[in-house]
């Protein structure tokens, strides 16, 4: 199967967890500039500013942090009935989500894989930005006029972490026609890290190998902006809160990627900011790009300035 | 049909002629900083700093200027076999191209569709750049280390006229599955521009209406780069060579490309670099983004400083 | 005499007039992202977000447009009075300005010279940004973590025209103690412009040359930005306002500015956006370079893209 | 004494020593883009590309590593016997430097003080680029069309450490009419850091304190870049190198300079690549800017990612 073949269009959203809400919108709203189209109840949806779909992250008070699901967008909407059915075929769990049980989405599924929950949607609502924030261009959703600074663009990927990562990895490539592009393989002999799409992104999502038997996480979620400027704003503006990124910034060898993470304080969910061109696959022949921990030095095989394997077991768990 | 559905992967190379091969290649290599992958008889194969394919764009020396064909890649290697198939039965003249006729290219197989020779392959050579010249990093391709500070990185897309474009749009559409990303719509009702893509670029190729019966011609073909700066050092460099943009910097308020203009004096080949994020369309539900001629200021319906439709006129012609 | 023993220290500010105060503020507080130190009678006191001194740019309702005066600040308290001696004593006509008449700035002095009005200030208050906005940076007045996109950070230059440019440039050269960096002689022979400063940045004060008896009058003030990642923010929100650059984003041959022009519809004070490094100019024996206006192309001998002299014939005279 | 007294116009240059004076310049020729005005014997004098002088950094081949000299240019020629009867005036040891002796430069004189050697000069050859690399620009030196995607283009300031830095930035103050813009106190309420400048650059030199009886060092010389784009180039590149920064890309909280380091493997010098404004200090009533290490968070005390004053020991030390 191949990522022409694929029911899955994209990374839709991310459903996480908070202690505290008025605190992570203090974060997402007030210092990183994430639009919020809607609170309701505990939860509140939020997007980036070039986002179209009614959110592209919904943070729940509950009393704790965690993940709650991670959501696809299907290319068709019988796409989700077939994708339930093909699960179950295979042997799993498929659980049925209410039209609006997420605000607005329409009905989806959701299985749970390798300890990951993973949601599957065709229906969304595509709300236009409030009338007074609304962009003249009509190619954008807000005006940037007013903007904040930093100001995440658009839902980029996510990044996940399990002790069953090579199973892992195989499902995305096999059962939902993800494309590997890139993956690292550790002196040990043993994959490590896994970079999957279905889009031309160098990445939907990646998945790092932690220890056989560790409880699932989700690393980071990371959101586009337009330029490295960007990511020098963001630190910038992280330092008159007396807040400080969790790394970079910096460029990732793998992806390409140019780099700033921070995290919310409340929630502990790490954002990516990526910049950049990173690079877009658009070859249908592509064959997965291989690195090795020992064969090269420090500047190519991790980063520039940055973290290795250690620093990526950290995440937030599933709230289950 | 939609773009999930169709055939084409990819735009993969255009092909020109130019009266004066080496001045072209002075324009392209030492200007420019594109790479030169062969140069076999009085054909020069490019391409840009991070294509992988043998070429993405073909100069042929023949005592005139033109473009030859421009050449799309599908997703298998069946499909090209199967769109020949396609295109008889829907009435039109199908040739085919042997393997190697043209240079790192399999078999391939061609048809006239409004006055435009499209191309359609698979089988491709994706040469390393020469060791002297190769990255030390495994995704890219050639090292920039002692990269021309121009340097195109990959091919964007290319930009036709004719006096069919409705028609053309419509087939490119219909029959091969792109997508209309964004139109213009002229004060006298009528469509002048049309934005298609396959890929979730804003567009692979655009379409821009000439009067009727005039013929058809290419405006440019499209490079991208990493950052604004770049366009910057191109406008600087090609003041150090006696030499102007045609157009640029600026911005495109369709596409929300950000936008410089050359052309290689001796072709007349008209190349736009195009940096910065533009936006990538990852929605199945894409409705086309339609602009209007009178509604919007021209700020915001043609771009921030440049042209209008008439400096859209003017492109090169096909060669036969 | 030099720089070096100069009594300005540099340019302080600009006072113009307005038909529509409100209508200035819109445009300079809201569009641009100037701040108000603050509003008293029909006066309104602005500054960059890097700007210490309590104004750079004051802008009076008096039902017209004009430029009032253009104030230098000196190098020493002293320097002040010794200047106004000076003046008089190669007979020109010197009036004071007592503390206060222009808010946050001591006693001051001003001058006529060839139709321009300069002050000569030394005492001036360096309000600290209102609690709320302050920067937790030591180094920066105003918080940039809520700013406006735009937000010019400092003053940079001024430029003015008039009927008896070599004469004014000879004066700021030889009683003030200015250099003069760069100059442009047009193909008849004359100077056309000086590119003149006390300070390392290529200009503090271009002059253009008008016929002789046209009236003086100012073309515009320029404001230094980052990065021409801000030059293009601008454009894109001024589209959002359904406005649009007077000019650029481009680059000047001369100075080797990357600028955006663009008016205050209101008073039509044209403000340049000035970003990245151009140069500085820290050599004691810096020789003026001279353009020529038929020597080089146009990519050298004006700029990029952009305007030629007559474009810069118009400005906004004083008011007398 | 104020800096619009000083005697002292710019940062000239740094002579540092080298084992390898041929892996040196590979370093500053081939992998950064320094220019190379001439090598004499076993000395490379070497310049950024839009230096005007005939060099602003020698490496001399001499069986190790080390500072020979830093220089200052005066004001005017005068400057350098006045500066030498003064500091003679004062009790220190003056010698004189003929004419020649350093390539390109005129009559000079060099003053040890707290264990730095400075060197004084006015007269200095200004080569053009040579022909085949010179810009077209009058404004500009070499051309930018064929350089290197690192390229320093100017120097900025250096930065010293020694045991006796309140003496040491004190006689920079009060001698030569440097100003201290920013300065840096410890928790044990002893001040580590000075920034000082005669210009309106935020340091032409710094000086950080050592324990008491520590030899004197240079940390690094600063060369400035254009925009933080140029610094992801150079770790880019360096990464096609084998090589990597030894810190950044990051911005201080002091000086606002938005930096990379990268040290000559043979030398062991530390350059640091400057990109951005930073801030231009044009005010006569500077106070210092103090910052305390524990006022403030690290985010603002020292820098976004990066090094506190450990970082800061090491240095390469004076030569004989």
């Amino acid at each position: 199967m191949t990522s022409y073949d694929s029911k899955v269009a994209k990374l839709g959203h991310i459903a996480v967890h908070t202690p505290d809400l008025d605190e992570s919108l203090w974060f997402f709203e007030e210092v990183m500039g994430f639009k919020l189209t809607e609170r309701v109840g505990g939860t509140a949806y939020l997007r980036g500013m070039r986002d179209w779909e009614h959110h592209t992250l919904s943070v729940t008070e509950s009393g704790r942090t965690g993940i709650d699901h991670i959501a696809f967008r299907t290319t068709t909407p019988e796409a989700v009935g077939e994708l339930a059915e093909q699960f179950e075929v295979n042997g799993a769990d498929v659980r049925r989500v209410a039209a609006g049980d997420e605000r607005g989405q329409g009905s989806a599924v959701r299985v749970e894989r390798f300890g990951h929950e993973y949601e599957f949607y065709y229906d969304v609502e595509k709300p236009k930005a409030p009338k007074e924030l609304r962009s003249k261009l009509r190619n954008r959703n807000y005006s940037e006029a007013t903007a904040n600074r930093i100001a995440p663009r658009r839902i980029d990927h996510c990044h996940v972490q399990d002790g069953v990562s090579a199973e892992h990895a195989a499902w995305l490539a096999e059962e939902l026609g993800f494309n590997v592009n890139e993956q690292y393989r550790e002196s040990d002999g043993e994959l490590w890290g896994w970079w999957l799409s279905v889009t031309p992104l160098p990445h939907d999502i990646a998945i790092h190998r932690l220890p056989t038997g560790t409880d699932p996480n989700l690393h980071h979620v990371s959101y586009h902006v337009d330029s490295r400027e960007d990511l020098w704003e963001c630190a910038d503006i992280l330092a008159e809160y007396g807040m400080e990124p969790e790394a970079g910034p910096g460029k990732h060898a793998i992806t390409r990627a140019d780099f700033l993470y921070v995290s919310d304080p409340a929630s502990e969910l790490c954002i990516e900011l990526f910049a950049g061109p990173g690079y877009l696959n658009f070859e249908p022949d592509w064959e997965p790009i291989e690195w090795h921990e020992d064969e090269l030095g420090p500047a190519t095989s991790h980063q520039w300035v940055g973290e290795g394997p250690d620093w990526y077991g950290v995440g937030i768990p599933y709230v289950d």
